[in-house]
């Protein structure tokens, strides 16, 4: 009687063990004159001793089920273990493998439930990663560290300047010809952002990846994402700041989106990232292994220009989204509470309640640099064309063209953690510095909306 | 000598008699030495007297040249005449048509520059209208009221009760077949949300319009958007708020999106509008006048439940965007100011740093109501699923599903002013008021993106 399974003890282990339900296989729990049905869980060893039984319900909240000996428990279907049609075709010999080093960060893609022990798994060393996808061995000789262990969500500024030291060390002291960076999908375009202005003028690939489906689901996409992102950072072209994720085409190809004009753009989908007012610099197949060019590639690896680390964020800076009701007095909080930068998400091309115009004005005279993008995210500021735009204008807003909200943010965090003075952090604010302003923009770089 | 000439007087007006140029005409002023090329503007009276001649840009934007005896003006390229296809099939007999009223609150759709008197004028007469749009006569028998006379950046929560007021008296009151309410295109859709939510059960449509190109530019769409603004509001068969405007479609036809689900998604495009985790619930075509229903209809035309004004918004709700660097004392700044509701516009599935959550559970605990929204836009919340997210559940946010984070504000603004206490006002924002919430989303609702 009892022993541990799965975690399990006492009456749960007992249940189970005679259903012959393992983790991972969808089940049918009878208890106290309820139903549940979803998948079963490993139980946390702590908590083994307690009479609950933790199922994935199919909205993907996980519950704790309490059961006593007359509970009932029946296996509805065996667990699916994922095929994968193998990836990447074959590289060059073993020997010349280019040399891919991993950085961990946290987030979905490195970790996941191990169904035979029960235990959530960083996936941190790179035995474990190969064993996983053994695809990997034939593109890059890899190496891991893992540099963070946070959710996106608790990502900062400061954590920026971390990665970046890290990638630019690989880079430039340790000679990779190549970096991944796994992070979760939350705040990742701001961190390829941050990393793209913080990393000047890289000998080579910077590459984003993530899941927006954990590996223990059948539709996970971390394989098919890890496999594209070392392809990308092993014989990808381009020597840029790129996120590699899914792009939901019918054959599962991943996309390299421009970190600085990627945009996470669905809470759920596989495919959730996308470009904006900017094409994907690339489409991979994972399983030919062919990158193919799709749109403009900025640096290339060898191009003439040191690698430089500008890895100072500062803090004090604020992206505030305008909306019909904001007070003028929240644009005065900032001011009184030492901000340096604010980025406002106006509106439409580039505006803002006329009422909020005299904080604004306050706020340039105090040196706070103010820079305008739109909460619309496709097009450009245009602050010339209405009376209000141009009002703000001579307040001495910068217009910031057609950067998303988020990459301001970001750069001006950037610019003012490394210029001497808000008039070198307005100068390079105005400067097109890892593409992040697009000056050609086509039609088809508006989605096309279903009816 | 002299003589006002399109507002022009003196050196300025000599120049363009002698040039034979008219407002509208693509000149060249070449003066001191620098050349300017654009569109020949008329000049208001009370500045008629300097010496400049105003040309618009080829950028939008419009620049006063100081001009001499010596300068030189030419005239590039005549005005072009905007000539349009006559639009909408001809309705029933006049004595037949259906009333509308038109409620004007300024933006660009209710102006144009005349250019033989050179006044900026409004459209507000219903005579200026039907010369400027004769279609519309067929369409429906009109009148008209300017109730404001603001730039959309302007609107404001107070603003929204007083046009809630006039929709529901011509609805109600008035008994007319439709209203459309003319209105920049900067936060239409926070005012198409709020009319949607502050009057219940419309009997007819309510049908917001506006336009991204002003009238004196050849690729105008007000006069297609106002032909199908008329028609919706007509002939509609929907008693919704909705937004109608140009889709962009080859042959010109226009959308009908749910006001609730709809979003300004592009700076200058004419399709700049878009439907939101939701399908437009109509295309209208203007030239053939065909309503084809390509959504879902939540309330018709004399659809049972009578009428009610609920009007009132709360002034003191705050729409924050979360991004990496935001401080919990941001949060705390608007507890200590007498706010009644926050809308988060979080990361992913709906997470905001750990470090926030100290300060959310003193707002909740301050009965403050807090809202949890994504700003990836597209998908819904689901906290569910990772440990923050069950943090912010537990420390009392609601989740906000998938409505839109602008529309989330609108709607606790709404919730906060016509509920009696926050427990009122939280069982509103959970409840499906006007298809903010929309249960079932389809892959299609997610627009593809070109490469």
């Amino acid at each position: 009687m009892g022993g541990d399974y799965y975690g399990y003890r006492g009456v749960a282990a007992e249940l189970l063990r005679s259903a012959g339900a393992v983790p991972g296989d969808r089940v049918e729990i009878s208890s106290g004159g309820r139903r549940f049905a979803g998948i079963l869980m490993p139980r946390e060893a702590l908590y083994g001793d307690r009479p609950f039984i933790v199922v994935k319900l199919d909205n993907g909240y996980n519950v704790g089920v309490r059961v006593s000996p007359d509970s009932v428990v029946r296996v509805l279907e065996k667990r699916r273990v994922v095929e994968r049609k193998p990836m990447a075709a074959a590289g060059p010999g073993a020997k010349d493998l280019p040399r891919v080093k991993l950085l961990g960060t946290g987030g979905t893609i490195m970790s996941r439930v191990d169904y035979e022990t029960g235990a959530v798994k960083p996936l941190l060393s790179v035995s474990d990663l190969l064993e996983w996808v053994p695809e990997l061995r034939d593109i890059a000789a890899i190496d891991a560290a893992e540099i963070l262990s946070i959710f996106s969500e608790d990502m900062e500024p400061r954590l920026w300047g971390r990665v970046a030291e890290h990638v630019y060390r690989a880079l430039v002291d340790e000679g990779y010809d190549g970096v991944v960076v796994a992070h979760g999908t939350d705040t990742m375009a701001y961190t390829a952002a941050a990393l793209a202005f913080a990393v000047r003028n890289p000998p080579a690939p910077i590459v984003l990846v993530g899941a927006q489906r954990s590996s223990d689901r059948p539709s996970t996409d971390s394989a098919l994402n890890l496999v594209a992102a070392f392809l990308a950072a092993a014989r990808g072209p381009f020597a840029e700041s790129v996120i590699v994720m899914h792009g939901e085409t019918g054959d599962g190809a991943a996309y390299v989106h421009r970190g600085v004009k990627a945009r996470k753009m669905h809470t759920s989908r596989r495919d959730a990232f996308q470009s904006i007012n900017d094409k994907p610099i690339a489409v991979i197949d994972p399983y030919s292994g062919e990158i193919r060019i799709t749109g403009r590639i900025l640096r290339r690896r060898g191009d003439p220009g040191g690698p430089v680390l500008m890895n100072r964020f500062e803090e004090k800076v604020a992206l505030i989204k305008i909306y019909p009701g904001i007070s003028p007095e929240v644009i005065d909080y900032y001011i009184d509470h030492g901000y340096k930068g604010l980025v406002l998400e106006g509106t439409g091309l580039g505006h803002a309640p006329n009422k909020l115009l005299g904080s604004i004005e306050r706020a340039v005279e105090e040196d706070i640099v103010v820079v305008m993008t739109s909460q619309c995210l496709f097009g450009r500021v245009n602050m010339h064309v209405y009376a209000t735009g141009r009002r703000y204008l001579h307040a001495g807003v910068l217009p910031g063209g057609d950067m998303l909200p988020e990459t301001a943010y970001v750069k001006l965090s950037w610019a003012l953690g490394v210029a001497g003075d808000p008039g070198e952090a307005k100068r390079l604010m105005l400067e097109n510095i890892a593409g992040e302003y697009n000056p050609r923009h086509t039609l088809d770089l508006y989605p096309r909306w279903g009816i």
